[in-house]
């Protein structure tokens, strides 16, 4: 019905064009999507297909057996170098970070139990002697975690300290006398807490402590310690199991508490900073906060890949829903003697497409911030702006990118109805599995303060090398007056004058396909919000308020503020792809999502737009009918579409909802 | 920091009031809560305490073990009363219809495989022999089936037919030869599917098959099947476990298929309709659709039910989540000593304050659908309109109050980070368990459309009792404009026609918190909504148009109305509760949550409220103040306002978040 085989209504007018919906060919969009990693991509959609059975060993195993079953799949998907992909070439890797991330991304079509198995011993253990390490180190572990043969954990998150990796209480004290570190957990707030491969597999730790030398206190740095020998903890060193979790049980996550722990002076992890046999401590980076921040740049490549791993989980999750929707029928509404698809109905079109449009678009952006880390991770281009710019996005595209999956994967479950709720039907496992993506590796709230921060402070003033993580000790620690003319934002102010109400008709007169338009609405949105967020953070200073006080109450504006900015981004990376095509149906079928996913998030906010001046009622309301035309257009392309995700047919999984 | 123990900044004007927060009496709140039904809610307190243990079987037991464990608390619970407050006294029950949703609603603060196995046995099955059967059926089941010896399911949903209950493909055929029933399952898509208590427990099942008697259609009726006898399936009986699912592993679920499987003539449940030995069809309802909304609206209890567990699995979420707030520190804020708990944070009153105020609002617009559900079952008033009424309320309520589940559980999830995903939390439990509330007992979209229905056609009219569950068919089978012209469409019409922009100013001079002005917001919204959906089918209609697409473009405003219609309903219940309260600190606070959730609900649709004339910029603007200012208020009685929920603390488990 929805499929328009009826003359167009008078309302569209007689004049409406017919569209012939463009003849989509799913190779050739699988190419697109897979990009420059088709090889890489390919061979983690053969090794998916091999190990398929983990999807039905993660219902049947029990928690012990499923551990053991998932390391034996890293450890046998290591041997094909996929998981290797981003170490050195002379230690068995592959010397080649976009492949790594790639490789990652694309994992995420299976079970995430060995996705994040993967990204604990490869990504986050493996990434920190990588980033972190010094030659000695890379000779001592590389060769060796590369193939899985040596399993090891990163052990930073306490209890009691999350997203505040600064505030953490583990302890490392250099002792002079015998060269060594003494490890020590203070207080059960600064225990480790759900590190993954710590329960059962690891027998090393990458370990984040305060480090102690000759009684002064030089900030967080990271140790290599053993805590596991021979399946037994190492002395002094205390470790529990996280037990039962959402998902992911396929993942040993466990607690670790150490009691006067000595490792050799070796251990630190010394490419940033390091302790001579005396005790003298020496870095090249002067600035503490500076030095902090450049550690944990370095390790930025794990929330890359988790951005990218949900926006693939949430393809899984479409393809079986839009694939459920041309299968299943429900009520007879357009003849008497059938009942009707669910993908004919309005309402199923408007739930399912415009997460489809913005699957691709996030896809697309998770395309540049990879190629970012590529290059700045290769050397191509690696300074200080560039690593800011690659922080910032890779933050912003994860918190987007794992609300995505979460929002998706329900909507998803939801239009399969009851069948949905069944194990087998893959939803199960994809909602407890991908659940945590939007708190781990930097809770998605804190990311987005972290997003806000960078726009608001010149990357080159004093004020860059603050608290990362906070938008809190950024308005805290000093007056936030003079960070507003000193930097950027002075000039924002400016320039989003030029853009109030009153000024041109740019957005009056534009089409509502044209991309400039589209655009232009997105970046008037984060200048606007951004100058905003300025101006109340400048008022409530300048007033004498609690600067806590102050920065609670802007917070919303904040997190909005950094949302649309990312959100530009967004679009920019969706229309630049589309934009760089040949003409052809491929090029009409990706404008109709990108077109949906301009006008669908422009809907979604077109209240602010309307209260800033930016969006007349009748064209907002032109809005909400032009994304309705778009997702009726969208109907006869949509199978090809997820199709085009080249999900490996067996990880579709779904006997009753795509057999 | 947002205690506001500081001035109130220029910005809110120099007297804004300074206001000191209530004194709550928290067991005064909780016996509010509580209403009527205080005695039994805490007798289901009581018992969840006992049971507690619950919580930890449901992950340490394998399904089979936790399955029986289930059963097990399922008929110990039903020896203290707790389950059969429905049914009439002199077969054990407690005579008393809205004690038994009451007591439902409780139980919902506990492990949900033990109520959703409650609603199997009592509600669904129980439900189906009282309120479908005579005399005999009652006489035969009751007294078994109130104390769980008797265990039975309720086979109507079919693999291929789930909200669609009229297209049901199992035909049950009237032998008179041997004055038999033959029931048989007729094709894969007609199999009886997801059925609870099928795979292991029930003896018995309400089977809703096609009838045919003497060759002829009498459409749907429920037959009372023996499927299981010591264990084993009775002959011609097929059954088949659904497995694993993604939650209420407690319940066993399964498929059921019949081939020629003969019962008595007084195996049909007859209240309704009967088949005479010879074969003679009868019943008290002539029209063959009423006859079938007849019987199914008797079932409107299972609907009542789910969305005050919902609610209620939302209130466990909060209590966890608030509380878990007020004990976690994250960053140094607004001191440089110690880091601030969550709850200061203006983000975090945002993402939980509203949450919780509508948690309140859906609490007493619950209490008034189970009260008219009392009142319709005990016959206290029990005409036609009143059933109608109920019946479009429950639909409902039950839409809104799980998706709020949904939400809520998964916002609070996040709220607590990585805490929030461990199995011991609670989370895991409440997120997979919960899930499924959307989708059955009727699909939310589907009973949606059901509300629709009701408001565009009029009770009296010959429409009324066309297919219950589809616009679709609504719109397909007939002239829309008839109904427009016939019913209170006609005057809806008329009466928006009156509210339009340029009409009188009331919601330009009104205060915000002005209760009228808000409840004539949602008002404006829901028949402006109403009367454009009526336009457009008719449009559609008198364009030539297929009535399945004229359906499909408008069904997101079909939707986007029902909803409209209940969001109005709840705002009034939430009103009147909070306005038939005696002054003091319990009515203060209680106001103020009820402001939070209108000024929220109206801002959530602001663009429509622009968009349509009944909000100016900088009203909308000032709304958004409002409700992080209604936050703030809020902040210090947050505790007290979750601990009113009266959740058992056993019930709260989660050590690590509120221990």
């Amino acid at each position: 019905m929805a499929t328009d085989t009826a003359a167009p209504p008078a309302s569209e007018g007689a004049s409406a064009p017919r569209h012939t919906p463009p003849d989509v060919d799913v190779a050739a969009l699988t190419a697109l999507l897979d990009g420059k990693y088709a090889e890489v991509r390919g061979l983690v959609r053969t090794n998916l297909a091999e190990y398929a059975s983990i999807l039905e060993e993660a219902e049947t195993l029990d928690r012990d057996a499923f551990r053991e079953r998932v390391k034996e799949v890293v450890v046998e998907m290591a041997s094909t170098g996929q998981t290797g992909m981003g170490f050195p070439e002379e230690y068995g890797g592959g010397g080649d970070i976009g492949a790594s991330v790639a490789a990652f991304e694309t994992l995420a079509l299976g079970d995430l139990s060995v996705l994040v198995k993967v990204g604990v011993q490869f990504g986050l253990f493996g990434g920190a002697i990588l980033q972190l390490g010094t030659q000695e180190h890379h000779d001592a572990y590389l060769a060796r975690l590369v193939t899985g043969e040596l399993m090891g954990c990163f052990a930073m998150t306490e209890s009691g300290h999350g997203s505040n990796v600064q505030a953490l209480g583990t302890v490392a004290t250099y002792d002079v006398a015998t060269e060594e570190f003494v490890i020590t957990t203070h207080g059960e707030q600064s225990r480790k807490d759900y590190i993954g491969n710590a329960a059962k597999h690891a027998e090393l730790a990458v370990v984040f402590a305060q480090l102690e030398v000759g009684g002064e206190g030089r900030g967080v740095h990271a140790f290599v310690v053993p805590i596991r020998e021979k399946g037994k903890p190492c002395p002094g060193v205390r470790i529990e199991d996280d037990g039962a979790k959402m998902g992911l049980n396929g993942v040993d996550n466990g607690r670790l508490w150490f009691d006067g722990v000595r490792v050799p002076r070796g251990a630190l992890l010394n490419r940033f900073a390091d302790v001579s046999a005396a005790g003298v401590y020496e870095s090249a980076i002067e600035n503490p906060n500076k030095r902090f921040f450049t550690m944990l740049g370095t390790l930025v490549q794990g929330r890359v890949c988790v951005g990218g791993a949900s926006i693939n989980a949430s393809k899984v999750a479409l393809a079986i829903a839009v694939k459920y929707a041309l299968r299943r029928r429900q009520f007879e509404a357009s003849s008497d003697d059938h009942e009707e698809l669910l993908l004919d109905y309005g309402m199923h079109q408007r739930r399912l497409f415009p997460l489809l449009a913005r699957t691709y678009a996030l896809h697309f952006a998770q395309e540049v911030v990879a190629a970012q880390l590529h290059d700045v991770f290769s050397g191509i281009s690696d300074d200080e702006h560039t690593r800011r710019e690659l922080e910032s996005r890779a933050a912003g595209t994860k918190a987007l990118g794992t609300w995505h999956g979460t929002r998706t994967i329900q909507e998803c479950r939801e239009a399969c109805g009851g069948a949905g709720y069944l194990a087998v039907n893959r939803f199960t496992a994809l909602k407890a599995d991908s659940d945590v993506f939007t708190t781990f590796e930097g809770d998605n709230h804190v990311l987005l303060q972290l997003v806000a921060k960078g726009l608001l402070t010149d990357y080159s003033s004093e004020f860059s090398d603050l608290d990362q993580f906070g938008m809190v000790r950024f308005v805290a620690g000093m007056a936030v007056e003079t960070v507003i003319e000193r930097t950027n934002v002075h000039k924002l102010l400016e320039r989003v004058k030029d853009l109030l109400p009153g000024g041109d008709d740019w957005d009056q007169e534009a089409g509502l396909m044209d991309p400039d338009y589209q655009l232009q609405m997105l970046r008037f949105r984060e200048e606007h919000m951004l100058a905003g967020v300025a101006r109340r953070l400048k008022r409530g200073i300048d007033n004498g308020m609690n600067p806590g006080v102050v920065f609670s109450r802007v917070q919303d504006h904040v997190i909005a503020a950094a949302r649309a900015h990312v959100e530009r981004l967004v679009l920019e990376a969706f229309v630049a792809k589309v934009g760089a095509l040949p003409d052809g149906d491929l090029k009409v079928a990706l404008n109709l999502l990108c077109d949906l996913h301009a006008l669908s998030t422009i809907e979604a906010d077109r209240a602010w737009f309307m209260e800033h001046g930016r969006l007349t009622v009748q064209r907002s309301k032109s809005i909400s009918r032009e994304v309705n035309r778009l997702c009726r257009r969208i109907r006869p392309i949509a199978e090809d579409l997820v199709d085009g995700f080249g999900v490996p047919p067996e990880m579709l999984r779904s006997p009753d909802l795509v057999g």
